[in-house]
């Protein structure tokens, strides 16, 4: 059921891993593939938990694990907790899996002991803020008050771009062997792509299509979701018209239409895409930095234009 | 919180690293604290999630991880239902920060890469099969159909057994430098030894008094454990007058008094009772083979005796 709920994705995690190390001159094809394995291994992990702790039996209309091992409970005749449970059950098992997985794949790369010693730094550390932010995203959501674009900003950081750019192209250039200061300016770069995709996922979950996204553009706004358009919303005039629909579980198109229309009079869609355009532009600015090579540079540059062009 | 819940325990994993360690002549206190360390974590992290599994707030009378974080959020004024939610998505967190933590302490232990590979693979190897183990337990509790006395002693070994005593020992053995013949007898006797001590615990689950136990006689009862004593009785002809008593969750106390003279009439408690004896005796066998120096064997053989004194 792992193997089924890791395949098929787009294998982001392990791109960024190849991208820093290509464009550092990495040859070792077997040492990246199971660096980015593990990559991806733990992002599978950190969303078979999320949906345990979001109480989700599906990802992007497919059952996922819990919805799978439910299914088939389901099926044999147990009732409908019962089969939830066992849904439930059988995902905190396979999210500790795949998380034992993604070190024990790391730990088998054969490279030098300095550096696979870093590479597990890497990883660890983004294990162990990624928990955080999870953490703080269930604390948010429980909380009445509205929190802050910074909050947001620290929360959607932490729980996922870490995970998904800042960590993998640092390990992309720790395996490639390149100097301290590459290594940090790769991440850096990450740290700022990774905020500006996780305020266009934002956006998108509002203003985006649905064929283009996969999902509702009704969820975020119907489970109420801590963003930075409602972060951004919250501060303004106009919160009052909106606050009513925020959470709303049966919002209908219309009541969207019209919160959709709010968020941009009041501000908060602009606010959001000066941001994602801000932190893109720290990032560019970043591959403006003495170390890092042209080869680097016109590696990582598109990066940042996929991002862009997610919401434009 | 983590911390807290790991405090205090009987440092049960340790012990049998050490106990295999130091009978094998090894002599590095920093090198067996880190590796009984991991075990230790180990077992935070499987005892954390599987409180999440069986949905519990409290373990042995105290607030777990769970139950912390939902008393700090009721405290605060959450709805129950909110900080329940809260609690259960720590507790998700914490299992995953506690299992990284068992991988990342084996790694950071100074031994021979050789050596370090053979531990790593000892704890993956205990964490694979605990996780099957806890599975086969959901599976085995979710189905109208009592098991067969193999099914949990299967499936008893598989969740407990081998990550609380036949891995542990086998890793004070290999980092010891044992040969693999020790290695592996020292595995053999742990797991007959884990047996023995899973179906003590079914016994005086039912058996047992709340002063030695520290949790209710009458838990296992009332959730319809399945436990060997259970899987017994089953195929008695005295099932028809224990069945209905079994997972009753208001069962009083002279109810459970009619289901022990049951379990002891039917010949469920003396047939568990040579199980552990049968098990004890295999184990005793193990230490009589050539590979064991006497130093080890009078190193283990006290392990047994503990575990049969539990019952007597």
């Amino acid at each position: 059921m792992l193997e089924r709920n890791s395949a098929g994705g787009k294998r982001f995690r392990p791109r960024m891993v190849f991208t820093a190390y290509d464009a550092l001159g990495g040859d070792d094809d077997d040492a990246v593939a199971g660096v980015g394995a593990a990559f991806e291994l733990l992002h599978t992990a950190l969303i078979v938990h999320d949906d345990v702790i979001d109480r989700d039996f599906s990802r992007r209309g497919i059952p996922n694990v819990s919805g799978s091992y439910r299914d088939t409970a389901t099926t044999a005749g147990l009732s409908t907790p019962a089969a939830e449970h066992r849904g439930m059950s059988a995902a905190v098992i396979a999210g500790d899996l795949a998380l034992t997985g993604a070190s024990r794949l790391l730990m088998q790369v054969r490279c030098g002991g300095g550096v696979q010693a870093r590479l597990l730094d890497i990883l660890d550390e983004a294990i162990f803020v990624s928990a955080g932010g999870e953490m703080v995203d269930v604390e948010l959501s429980l909380s009445p008050e509205v929190p802050t674009v910074d909050e947001i900003l620290d929360m959607e950081r932490a729980k996922t771009a870490v995970y998904s750019f800042e960590a993998p192209l640092q390990a992309g250039a720790v395996l490639a062997g390149a100097p301290e200061a590459v290594v940090q300016a790769v991440g850096e770069f990450g740290r700022e792509v990774g905020v500006a995709y996780q305020v266009v996922d934002d956006l998108l979950g509002v203003f985006g299509t649905e064929e283009s996204t996969g999902k509702t553009t009704l969820g975020d706004l119907r489970e109420g979701k801590r963003t930075v358009l409602i972060a951004h919303a919250a501060t303004t005039d106009e919160w009052f018209a909106i606050q009513p629909f925020i959470g709303k579980a049966d919002l209908s198109v219309d009541e969207a239409a019209h919160v959709r229309a709010r968020l941009e009079s009041c501000g908060a869609r602009s606010f959001a895409e000066s941001l994602v355009e801000q932190h893109a532009r720290r990032a560019l600015d970043v591959l403006d930095g003495p170390e890092v090579t042209d080869t680097l540079r016109a590696a990582l540059s598109p990066l940042v234009a996929t991002v862009l062009e997610r919401v434009r």
